[in-house]
């Protein structure tokens, strides 16, 4: 029921979905009546699902504790209660962030050792995508914080994404290892330390997002926040003035589809709606966040994520990798030292 | 002699300058047997300028505190000496930005009741351009430091920009009152209650960079330095892409050379070279730090930057607007209110 479109760009979106994944089973929950007749309309998707009716809908705009505490019927509730219960691999929605991340750490929990959930998600960049984290879950993080988003990270990387052996970098102001704030250097000691499912490339800076310098680029949730929302609002601004100056006369406008194809081509590998997804990593459990303005067709990107997230077993290998982290003895010495000190 | 071009960018840049500011004149400082051959081709500027020979340099990648300590007779030193004794209104420079800022403090001083400079840019915007600061002269800033660059942003905006009511904005993760952490919280209660020379506006977001939301944006210097650093890769990768998809065969060369019109106004609007410039505000004296890899075109608008800002008599007015704030009953109030809790 949630995000701007609601039922109207979550149901095509899935169907966009089961057209790729052939076994892809779906539980839609929501108002039964209004979900209905759009489900009639795609009836191979209609097959493979089954509609959960309720009335209840989390507001956009509701406080996360207000969700938690009123919301026990409301449709994102019942599921990611279907996740907690094993009759879905993942949850899927468009709702209300805080709420669905707040709802989510209580009723899935967070996987064993992890200490916080992160919200992730892939950009694209000159070398492909680089997915960045944490992007807004937590406002401040330690230490620790950022050795599980790195390992979190890597293990998408690895286990979701296919890359052999990612890359991992630290976002900071310089790339020299006594620049930025004390958290920082402490994560930076923690990890060259420790052997973890990766490569871990120290320092990189804000323009490495965009140039892909690494696989994952690991950060708070308050800059995270900034840089995901600083780069949407400098892409907005490119495709702004680019209109304008191509639509300016008639001229221009010839111009413009004259190299319609090169513009297309450069749309399709920008396009943010490939990229629609936010995963909530760290959870015993898959769920991810679409984004609220999501179409069909980026609807289906972060159903597809989640899909590619159960499919490989990611939580399971995290859980793996955090037993070995806290088993390593240099993780344990620097994390001694660091309370010691 | 700073930067990746040295004088090769300084003196040409400078000459551009001159051309527009009939009646700026130049003190050059640096190696003269370096200086003198390239000034000779400018004569306009030669006629303008005085070159103060040393042979000391800053290297790019000295620490501030060696700079400091061994740099007394180093151009850099010597450029920010003329503007603490009053031979010259402003300093540009292209050189290591933290030792820059080092020796600026030390020698001009901050203004009066201004505890830390803050270095700020303009930056491109769907609707003009729009200042942000601190872009990382602070990794971490406390309320007051907020207020205060705040009330520098606004300052600049009005004198130097010519913007009657400049709009002000705090870079945080949402726009509502609660969101973020404390400090911006104690920010925006003391920017709500006091009168400052523009319109505080609240809580913005890093998409509100690029639109062009407020004609100041405000946040620490870890966070700037992140935000426009990912701003400029998320240029470059737009930037590449364009040209990749433009090259990609005969045909869509033939579509560029048809567009080349159209791309040269977007590349005009959105040049970097035209905001080059970091400014070093709230010190008592005018310091501009040029972007290392600044050409010719680049480095005269730090020049002209720094001139503007002299012109204006912007200094001054911080001073004043400084004073202001700390007679002001609101003011003294939200920062007694904080110090007792």
């Amino acid at each position: 029921m949630g995000g701007d479109n609601g039922p109207d760009a979550v149901i095509p979106g899935a169907a966009l979905a089961a057209k790729k994944y052939k076994k892809a089973e779906f539980l839609l929950f929501g108002r039964s009546h209004v979900i209905e007749p759009i489900l009639d309309k795609y009836p191979d998707l209609k097959k493979r699902s089954v509609v959960h009716h309720t009335d209840d809908v989390v507001a956009s705009d509701e406080r996360p504790s207000i969700a938690l505490r009123t919301g026990r019927k409301s449709s994102m509730r019942m599921a990611i209660n279907a996740v907690a219960e094993g009759r879905a691999d993942c949850v899927v929605s468009s709702g209300n962030t805080g709420a669905l991340m707040a709802t989510a750490k209580l009723v899935l929990k967070c996987l064993p050792g992890i200490h916080r959930p992160a919200i992730a998600s892939l950009l694209p960049t000159v070398k492909g995508s680089t997915m960045m984290l944490d992007l807004g879950a937590n406002i401040s993080c330690d230490s620790e914080n950022l050795v599980q988003f790195s390992i979190l990270g890597a293990v998408y990387a690895k286990a979701v994404s296919g890359i052999t052996r990612p890359t991992v970098g630290l976002l900071n102001v310089g790339s020299e290892d006594m620049k930025g704030h004390d958290t920082l250097r402490e994560a930076l000691s923690i990890l060259s330390a420790i052997k973890f499912p990766g490569e871990f490339k120290g320092f990189v800076e804000g323009d490495d997002i965009g140039k892909g310098t690494v696989d994952v680029v690991v950060t708070d949730g308050f800059t995270g926040n900034v840089a995901l929302k600083t780069a949407e609002g400098i892409a907005t601004l490119f495709v702004k003035t680019l209109k304008a100056e191509f639509s300016r006369s008639l001229l221009s406008k010839l111009a413009y589809l004259i190299s319609l194809r090169q513009f297309n081509a450069v749309r399709k590998r920008l396009d943010h709606r490939v990229y629609n997804g936010g995963l909530f990593l760290g959870l015993n459990g898959v769920c991810i966040k679409s984004h609220g303005s999501a179409d069909a067709f980026a609807f289906s990107h972060a159903v597809i994520a989640g899909i590619k997230m159960s499919e490989n077993g990611f939580n399971a290998i995290v859980a793996k990798e955090i037993e070995y982290l806290t088993e390593q003895e240099s993780f344990v010495s620097v994390v001694n030292e660091r309370v010691s000190v």
